[in-house]
């Protein structure tokens, strides 16, 4: 269903929506290209002229600086014109109707909608509804997560661990309620990853998980033995609201990526995190600074791989 | 009064506050040059050097995203570099005056004022506070208009129908409390329409606005017989609360502009909207997003004239 | 303690976090920088290359539309990319704690920060925290000043002044609470004024100031005698609250600068405030708009000597 929308007919990308059934060969493009652009920040005079005089928007009907962030800043080191939105206050205030305003966007000459929006279809909507050569990147909506994310996790890993086919991965945490998660896995799997394992507590990591093709864990310690990579998610307060795990204290105790559970995993395993981190939480402060631990890394690439998305949605 | 603030001795536009006695010759220059920067927003590089280097500053004294985006695209499409600053939670929150505000930033080497405020009367003060060299657009008032909406609309006029002379137009709505309707008026009598119509409830089309040299009527099916441009207006909350105008869906039974009440016009008439629009209020769906319909074109030609005045301030 | 934070090992400046112990050569290196920075502002293209493709976050934890406004237009002017972040409303709600936000920003290849912070070590921290090449700058915690103040106070009073050494100054107002006051004792220090001298009630100007090596006097008249530079200071209404001064007209007839007490100053004595002014309670209106004020000239030396210290740290 979605494959169609985002990938136009002759097999390029059109829109980055969702990871879901986008083919190994595109993510493999994006994460090539991500790599060219890497030394870009590295450089004094961080530009690029690709989407010089270009109309980039950034759409975001609820409130995160730290994404908005990342993608002004790709949007800007390729050189585009940055105009940033924060609806909820605005426009929308006044009753117009999603699709009415981007159609005067559009009419602005936009060349491009960054779009965050608590409802995880709008960026599909506006997708559907633009002109051709106008382009959507799916940039979230509330807790859940965002294409982005799961490819710059993809190119973490294999800036790290070079070959896919036979790593063993775990994600601890909130599976059940977590785009991240879905996300990482979908473009695991594409890359060629055999062993996804999933664990945390059974209310976020319930028996039924086991459908995607990965295995379940319960139990974090044998969850974590032998893997390459461990992936641990931010714990979201509504969790706990909702009652579906017990104290912050408690989860850390029984889930908490300690610095004792980590050395159950392979000895060069790479620890990684979406941010931001709730220290004593879901991870050890020791874990997050130690030296296993690439957080830091991943919102590096994830500049880069913004900057590969925006700049290959272009051509 | 106003026209020696705005125009200087030698007859070129020093600042754009008002549509009221600026001479046709100097709207046509806006036009023409608005003409010549329409291409520039098809292109794939959107840049004019016009404007590079200089400071504009967007002065919003009350919130208006969708204005406030359409100036700082303008701004950024000349290269210029636009700072925007919200004004109402912070210096003024401090009691520093307005002018004395102004005279800060022009400390800080501004060179274009577009100002937004409550008070209609701001962009004026402002205008005859600063130096030489500096240059202030009246960015509108609350609900009411500002000058380069009747400049757009008179541009979007003479792109669909060439000559002003033989035109029939009849504008829909809130005349009464519309700065969009009058400064629509101004601009199309020094443009040389002859026939302008004005059609409402009593309440918002008074017989009294005879005196601007338009015709009052208070049955739009008679108003729009023949006409070659409709324009309808947005209708206020306001008006509604103030029991100006019965409920929104006996307004549209009466004033709001259908399939049937369009088919009363010219068969070729063009249908105008300031935006946003309220649909199946003062417009039906399908009439706005009918073949008549020339609201999202006025959108983008609202970008090339904020351009052209832009440039043609700057010179 | 904080010199060897800010000053490198070759004595290049790497962050300027404050005016204590900053070394007199240091200041004036930087006051001749923004000298030649001086004229860019007057041409029509006010951008220089300087800092082209760098990223220069302005990190504001408390709202100061004024200050930002004036590093950001310092930023642009040298082509920096500006990503302005206010924090209070985001990150830092979801109880990120400040050093994970630097790193992630550090991580997204930022070179400089610009921050204002309630607590005023805020930037120290940060400073200390982040990696060799990133460069901070301190824009002031609340009604407190910073050191760019400073030095564009000393960047004035040099403009009309020319010698140090043979100055008599005056600063009226809250001595005790104001950075503005120490930052500029501090500084004009540095650069070799014998005659500082400070007024106001005893609440806020009380004899122990004479430690940092001022005259202190409680009146007015007295301490304004003969003086070449008169700086008044803004009174903030927390004092008044805190029943530290009486009511503000009382403050004005005791201590406010009108034009009867600058006539006991040096007939060519110049009138400096940092603003925003209180017109009628620290300054009378036809001493803020005479001959002698220099209030605006501050404002745009202020540009300059921002534009100065962002691309001293650069090199």
């Amino acid at each position: 269903m979605t494959d169609d929308i985002q990938i136009n007919g002759g097999g390029k990308l059109r829109h980055l929506l969702t990871l879901e059934n986008l083919p190994g060969e595109l993510v493999t493009e994006i994460l090539d290209r991500a790599q060219t652009f890497l030394s870009v920040g590295d450089r004094k005079t961080k530009k690029l002229p690709l989407l010089r005089g270009r109309s980039v928007f950034n759409l975001f009907f609820e409130n995160s600086t730290r994404t908005r962030t990342t993608f002004e800043i790709a949007a800007k080191r390729l050189s585009a014109d940055v105009v940033n939105l924060n609806i909820a206050t605005s426009s929308q205030s006044k009753g117009e109707s999603l699709l009415d305003m981007i159609d005067n966007l559009v009419a602005m000459q936009a060349d491009m909608f960054v779009v965050r929006h608590a409802q995880s279809d709008a960026a599909y909507m506006i997708a559907k509804h633009v002109p051709k050569g106008i382009h959507v990147i799916n940039a979230g909506a509330g807790s859940h997560s965002h294409p982005t994310q799961g490819l710059l996790d993809a190119f973490t890993i294999r800036h790290f661990k070079k070959d896919f086919s036979r790593l063993k991965i775990v994600i601890i945490g909130d599976i059940l309620h977590s785009r991240v998660a879905r996300s990482q896995i979908h473009v695991l799997k594409a890359l060629g990853v055999n062993e996804i394992r999933v664990a945390g507590p059974e209310t976020l990591v319930p028996e039924t998980l086991s459908d995607m093709g990965v295995s379940v864990y319960n139990d974090v310690d044998s969850a974590i033995k032998g893997v390459d990579v461990v992936t641990t998610l931010r714990l979201q307060n509504e969790r706990m609201k909702a009652s579906l795990v017990p104290s912050a204290q408690e989860f850390y105790e029984k889930y908490g990526l300690t610095k004792e559970r980590l050395a159950l995993a392979h000895s060069d395993a790479i620890v990684m995190h979406p941010g931001p981190i709730n220290r004593g939480v879901e991870i050890a402060s020791n874990v997050a600074d130690g030296p296993q631990a690439v957080i830091l890394r991943q919102v590096t690439f994830g500049i880069a791989v913004r900057m590969a998305v925006m700049s290959l949605l272009h051509e």
